[in-house]
């Protein structure tokens, strides 16, 4: 799911986003609730006729924005206070205001309202906060009222097995739509991050789908659909193209460095997009260079379409019966793990 | 002419521009000879290929630019002396040096170099200033080779009746594919522009081009069509939209402007480019509120429609005889005579 985080794929119309092949974008309730507010995205019929998207939206509780980029916040059994990131005004976050916020923006998939502590929290914090974050999904599907919007719940429970196994049997319990594996992919490394999942994702529901919360390099789609992830998200591929970096089969081709000035061949010789289709890494060096608006969204337009192009080869492969070899020599091409480093993702 | 500052209408692709009408853009010699360089865009086949546009375009001298941008700069006979806006390196332009370098872009109109001093400048500078320009330009015409470029000359002579007669007598007697009114729209106000303009324009000679260099509000279009100029260029268009100013019939809208959040009207009910037909001016107020790519790129798209538009509206008028009466009765609908700020344009 590319990441529209406030009501657009950054610099990417919803035409372009068709064009891409995207089957599915995100949106921030965070964000839209504070600006321009969802009652006001309610009035204008809803975030898809607001953004001229007409393809399905999952919106995010906005748990996860208020736990990274709120500067401060206060937890209580009631929901979360927290100040805005935009002008420090004080909000409070209710399971049943998240819900409604979300009704109002009317996207096809609602997540519950969860807390998401960081991963070096201790066992203790994180026993007592997915418990907290059960009983706040009770009450998030107790609200749910919209007949026609898919709700999905959230498991947390840090690095921790037994916290893991417990968030999944309390969540599973309540009964969603779908499920996410949540407070992952915050700081832990790869290696931890995989272990987790792997002690967690075989033991969701196999009839719903599985979401992996804030994944989106190349590699890692591959690892987390291994295990048997259905959905993901993360602004890396977006944010990487407006940094001038390219997604490529042989890894991250930043067009800021010096040897691309006079290449004059295209960003992706294997892809058909637009931006490889029509200009030249030397051209779009120059946009990246000069930090020109059609850089970020030509860049952008490419890493979006690179990566919704690996997720159908996946499926394809997976339907295939050939995945494992697949997928193995496509990360043997591509080099480095690339595992964004946190300061990508904030 | 849209302005393509740096091989880029910012935030539109050539398709974009194919789309909304544009028959011919407008690159900058200045920045293209520092940036990315002439030499690398000749490499890449010329400007057309590099930017992948295959209509006309017309590149400037680089003279303005050396003197609105450039912090310090020395004029002599051979050329003037400049430093770079990007980097404070030191440069010179002569005459046979920014011929070569429009080679190089391979544009289909060349200028000519000029000096175009301060409207407030003296009239004995002002009276050096245009016969060493018209001493440029006999030197630019010389050096230039390449035979399927035009190159247009460049009357300049400040808002002195009798010094703006001699520059364009010498200018016509050298002879070139086209003239330019230059020095205008640098500060003077709107009527003394009109009044130099319409004593310059009907001497120039009536079988070839008049290009007003510099304009590009929808009112003094209109007004310079009047005195018999074909062509004109002006970044207002483009800039005004990233600050979030949509020209309408009815005048700028800006759409900053608290009464745009809820209105969910379309931007111009007149126009049918992709930002009117698809998006409401809520949406837009959003986007450009929160400063989002996608916000200046609908914007800068509905701008150029505009502006193409009303020229192709004006040519027909004058084809049917009616160019007076529409012409006063489009710009008495039109809030204001919307002459750009000299800050707008810096």
């Amino acid at each position: 799911m590319p990441v529209g985080t406030k009501g657009t794929v950054k610099g990417l119309t919803p035409g372009d986003l068709r064009e891409v092949g995207a089957g599915i974008i995100l949106g921030n309730t965070y964000h839209l609730y504070l600006r321009p507010g969802s009652d006001l995205i309610r009035e204008a019929g809803g975030l898809h006729d607001f953004m001229g998207w007409n393809g399905p939206i999952l919106t995010d509780s906005g748990g996860y924005q208020v736990f990274s980029l709120s500067e401060t916040r206060r937890i209580s059994e009631e929901g979360v206070e927290f100040t805005s990131v935009y002008d420090g005004s004080s909000h409070v976050f209710t399971p049943e205001l998240t819900t409604r916020v979300q009704e109002e923006l009317g996207s096809d998939i609602a997540m519950v309202l969860d807390e998401c502590p960081p991963a070096n929290a201790s066992r203790a914090y994180h026993e007592e906060s997915l418990r907290r974050t059960a009983r706040w999904s009770r009450r998030s599907k107790e609200a749910h009222e919209k007949r026609d919007q898919a709700l999905f719940g959230i498991v947390q429970g840090g690095l921790y097995p037994n916290l893991r196994e417990e968030s999944l049997g309390r969540t599973v319990e309540i009964g969603f739509d779908g499920y996410a594996v949540g407070g992952l992919s915050v700081g832990e490394s790869r290696e931890e991050m995989l272990e987790t999942l792997a002690l967690t994702a075989p033991r969701l529901p196999s009839e719903r789908p599985r979401y992996f919360m804030g994944i989106g390099d190349p590699v890692g789609i591959l690892q987390v659909i291994a295990l048997g992830v259905d959905m993901f998200d993360c602004v890396l591929p977006t944010r990487l193209a407006r940094h001038g970096a390219a997604l490529t089969p042989e890894g991250r081709l930043n067009l800021k460095n010096a040897k691309y000035r006079r290449d004059f061949g295209p960003l992706d010789p294997e892809c058909s997009c637009e931006a490889c289709a029509g200009y030249s890494r030397a051209y779009l060096a120059h946009l990246v260079r000069e930090n020109e608006l059609l850089g970020h969204r030509l860049v952008t337009l490419h890493n979006v379409r690179f990566t919704v192009d690996l997720c159908l080869k996946a499926r394809r492969e997976i339907k295939a019966g050939r995945f494992e070899e697949w997928s193995r020599s496509w990360i043997s091409r591509y080099r480095g793990s690339d595992h964004p480093r946190t300061d990508e993702l904030e």
